[in-house]
């Protein structure tokens, strides 16, 4: 199955989709991704990934030659010609190709990847729940900005699977278990959900947003606080989010197991009401 | 002037010089690199730096297929075939190109990549000062790692660019300020060098491990310990070293003259041994 990748506006078979060694998202990490769901053909969340796209390329002083309605032309037509029915789109922004150098380069435009990601749905985990390690968070303090700057992330989920867990949950010195490696992270205590509040430690995650929307609509309390690692393995539920896991249960945390075992009812009822959102 | 290119051995001209979109120095910064001096045709510290680049790809888990000679020989033969007799070669390592997915990927092979710099001496620079600012360490916690993930030190050094200086000196909370967005940074009071030691916070420079080299042949006393911004300010000198720079003095901080305003004595010193050093 050979994607269509789309390299600044013009599509490539893979084996040719390529950039030159010189753009700096190669060199530096210099630039900003998002990955998408597509459920039945539609993009979900579309306009709220590309919003964020936009506010990351301010934050690290991009300058965007495309508008947001560029960029969703190019995203649904990357969605098209690769006939995405149920999948993630995937996009990347760099600042662009120039002769290596720290400060910014004043002649160089950005360069827009897109392409689809290899997907595999795992409805049996959504069911029965993940196990997940803690791992020291070691991500720069920019985190909030969605950028190619992985290698903590990297590391972290590289850590966690080599301990037989799915996912890394992050703990930073003085704040707490904040995220996980690709997603936010919830505890559940008496009927209230917790999770830490958007700050620069954290991805202000796009599902994380329409979780948040769902428990209000719900009436379940959420207090946007941080919480360190006894009452992560103290809750009567844990769960994470992320465009691809959606509303993941975590049942077990370093060989502790979580509340019963199993998801617990609030989990059950966000990711309810999830698949309600998307249908 | 175009470059000769290297890529796993092969050699291009810039514009065919490519790699995948699916390389995982794109997807991630997931991987490293090194910068070295050539010096009238000769790498200065090529061991040095090929030892750094095997201890992080020891840190970072890449399995490295070149022994210390293979990477070695390379490296000389980009300064060859490019005939650099007075400049900067870059070589870059990545974890390889795989499908995007956080955890290693079991069956990608390593990309090497190498190529000239362009590089500009400014000997002038030398001899009457830069200026630099104070801006906040927002980088992650394996500085020690000299990896692609230089997101912060780009954002840092073209914050010191737009306020008229050449360099950013990084401020990290609880420990001071503690090396430059891509230099290795000391302090001189009363005869005392001071620079921050090893730790997981800065980089192991090789241009710093020649210059403390220097100062103990000469007598000049070194303490590794971390200062402050009060104390950078009340320097009688300070200078920065780094692979381009070599021994570089800072006169000016912040819009606060340093010491008499012009490169003070034991900078001087370490700037004549550096010179000796690699003539």
């Amino acid at each position: 199955m050979s994607m269509l990748i789309c390299i600044n506006g013009q599509f490539y078979p893979e084996s040719e989709a390529q950039i030159s060694v010189y753009d700096r998202g190669f060199q530096f990490g210099d630039g900003l991704y998002e990955v998408a769901r597509v459920y039945s053909g539609q993009v979900f969340g579309l306009q709220e990934h590309l919003e964020r796209m936009i506010s990351g390329a301010k934050a690290i002083h991009i300058p965007l030659k495309w508008s947001i309605d560029d960029l969703r032309n190019i995203v649904l037509e990357v969605v098209q010609r690769n006939s995405i029915e149920d999948g993630l789109i995937y996009w990347q922004l760099t600042r662009g190709t120039a002769l290596r150098t720290h400060a910014f380069p004043p002649s160089a435009q950005p360069n827009l990847i897109a392409y689809p990601l290899v997907f595999t749905p795992h409805p049996e985990l959504a069911e029965k729940g993940i196990n997940a390690v803690v791992e020291p968070d070691q991500r720069w303090l920019m985190c909030n900005v969605k950028s190619t700057n992985l290698l903590g992330n990297v590391l972290a989920k590289e850590a966690a699977k080599q301990k037989g867990a799915q996912e890394a949950l992050l703990e930073r010195t003085g704040y707490g278990v904040i995220e996980g490696s690709s997603s936010n992270l919830y505890i559940v205590r008496d009927g209230t959900i917790r999770t830490a509040p958007l700050s620069n430690l954290i991805l202000p995650g796009i599902t994380r947003h329409f979780v948040l929307q769902i428990a209000e609509k719900l009436d379940i309390p959420v207090r946007k606080e941080y919480f360190d690692r006894t009452q992560l393995y103290n809750a009567h539920e844990v769960f994470i989010s992320s465009t691809s896991l959606e509303v993941m249960p975590v049942v077990q945390i370093d060989d502790r197991t979580i509340g019963a075992g199993k998801p617990g009812p609030i989990t059950r009822k966000l990711q309810a009401g999830f698949r309600q959102l998307v249908n």
